[in-house]
């Protein structure tokens, strides 16, 4: 069976959020728990649109905190896929706030998360093809493989 | 000093959700105070970005289920400014789930919130005027303005 | 089989909650969607004592916000059963706060839930007559009568 | 000043809540965490209008639980003031479930908190005179009054 | 077969929480219903790893609230097995708050839980022996037999 | 001012939960988005034990998922600072689950938080010193500092 191809166009996903008081710290800004728990879900949505079907988080990188993101705040989320191997996929998501008053945005994190693509029993499952068109596209595709060679890497000298 | 002009496509608002199991009532689907809790949501923020500030719910109505969301579907809510009076503004919320297998979508329900602008204070506040641009905001916003005369009209005779 | 009669005392239901942080939004107020899903238990639980069984939601209708909900106040929900079709039925639901120095009452806001009764296999399932005794609650089955014709002429003209 | 007084029935308070996937337990049970937190609510809402403002937890004694509360089960919990000391207060909790096919009710669990008042510096304040009316209500005051003394009994020969 | 023994020390359990803000009530301080679940929760963990397998509540007593948590405060759980019967188990719950300035510990309250063992159709089975090896352990094991005397006897005069 | 030296040990933080259906994920097995909030919980608490005073996150890194934590699952999680800079310190955690049946505990993840410290107006603020004592510590520290120097020189480059 031939494999599927898709664009990265095709499995991107965006989330908005409202920063409310139940997802604030005690600095009264956003907790850290929180936006890293919308972020897993945003990214395990794109990796599944990519997958077709259900994905498991196996690991999270570079989650870079640039600026707090205050309550009240309009959050918004996008994540796309960077790069598939076979099973495995990795997300990019990238974080701003907006503000309310004159909705001007402000990245706030980025991070990187790596799924895997499970059937019924939870193994393995491959994946499509993943094809970046834009050159923006195709510079996360390469990063990600960097990444990805790093992460294996890391992994057999540990 | 002149009022501003925004067309509905500059607060349009949308927001990608996954039905975890505590979003599940006692059937395995999307239970219905989650779903509300979301529009609320994502409501707010499209007529916070027309008011350019905070707003507060006024009014809910007409909110129709026509099929159940499932546990693991991506639900997908999108909200837009269908018509703005001096202080107050009535947005439509359209929610649709996704099959993770094959991202078909479908038309789950939808429902009208009505908002009002408030300043630091609490007090009403004069939000942009809305021009409609294509058809079916024209037809949105014509319609919008019946629902508002009916709530009028409901108010008055109670 | 003859079907059973219920009067709207049988099945009337009223739940008293507390504002506390997680409840609460960005003006310090109770939060819209977290009233609603409130609102939504107590209807679904009065239309599950008047059905004997499990419902489902079908359509919210007509919640006006009248006074906004403070951080501490104690909220009391009350539901009962405006009318019942064979398979569907009308939950009016009613909200006041109350002032924790003086017990004083006020009226916030209103809603109107409609639920279906499902078997097992979640088909629509025959529900008892609902037999009103008192004027209010002639007064409230008619009017459900009135805003159930509306839904349904505006399901069909749409 | 004189002091008030209030009666049982004056603050009595009840609640009505629906148990749903996220109230249970890893044996699809009611988590004991989450009644124990409704009971908290609804006996400090109880303490709160005999107290005629906020109160603070002071105990929880004997709570017993005698039949598990199953998913989809309506619980309906009652609170009502057994004792009122100077400044602090015994509340009782009564909690059934109710099975959603017959309206059968059973008794599964009760506990007693003790509060005191406080003013706005959290400092104690002095709370009502509780009058007993009805037989029960006496019975009530009086095994409060001897569980009080045996706690600061317990206290002093610690 | 013969029936194992187990020290107190193989089941002591130990959580560390922060208090952010939606664990806090109208105060700013911890709500009282939420370290109720957060004890519950460690002390079944204690009684599990007792007990080998899954454990219920039974019954709460004696928590004693002596000082409030504040919000932002680590709060620090003990749990431990003080006595076990056939089949039951009470487990010590003891509660400090930690200054995050200084480290400094002060207890805020203790609690007594009660659990039995399960088995997987939810009937009582039976758990290891507890063998109390330190003083402290001896005289918790004695007074948590007294507190179970007391119960039972206040379980048959009611 | 000399600056304080403090050890590993002395902030050495650790916390025991219990996997509840709210917790869970679609596939009933521990939710990725509230593992890293309970490993983001525990890591600000090991992390401000070290300043002694008020942290927020800065970067999350190399969280790997070796295998899946299931419900009822008893999961441990163990943080303590590898690395202190002159306001930021890096935060290892350590994750595992423990079998309820025969206690045999697994390894399932691993991740690396950072944080800085500020001061009540949110600026950074010096920590003590780290002071490396065991083999272990010392291999940590040193890690931490190269990841550092790798996240430092990422960021550069960038």
């Amino acid at each position: 069976m031939t494999r599927k191809t898709k664009f990265p166009a095709d499995s991107a996903s965006e989330s908005t959020h409202l920063v409310l008081p139940p997802d604030s710290n005690v600095h009264g800004t956003l907790f850290g728990g929180r936006i890293m728990e919308w972020m897993d879900v945003i990214a395990g949505i794109a990796a599944g649109r990519h997958a077709g079907g259900p994905v498991v988080t196996l690991s999270v990188d570079s989650i870079r905190f640039s600026r707090p993101i205050n309550m009240a705040d309009v959050v918004i989320l996008k994540a796309s896929v960077n790069y598939a191997g076979t099973t495995s996929m990795e997300v990019g998501v990238y974080v701003e706030r907006e503000d309310p008053q004159n909705e001007h945005r402000e990245h706030c994190l980025t991070g990187y998360f790596t799924f895997v693509a499970v059937d019924a029993a939870g193994r393995p499952r491959q994946v499509p093809i993943l094809a970046p068109q834009t050159d923006k596209e195709k510079q996360r595709y390469q990063r990600a493989q960097e990444r990805r060679a790093q992460r294996l890497d890391a992994s057999t000298t540990k």
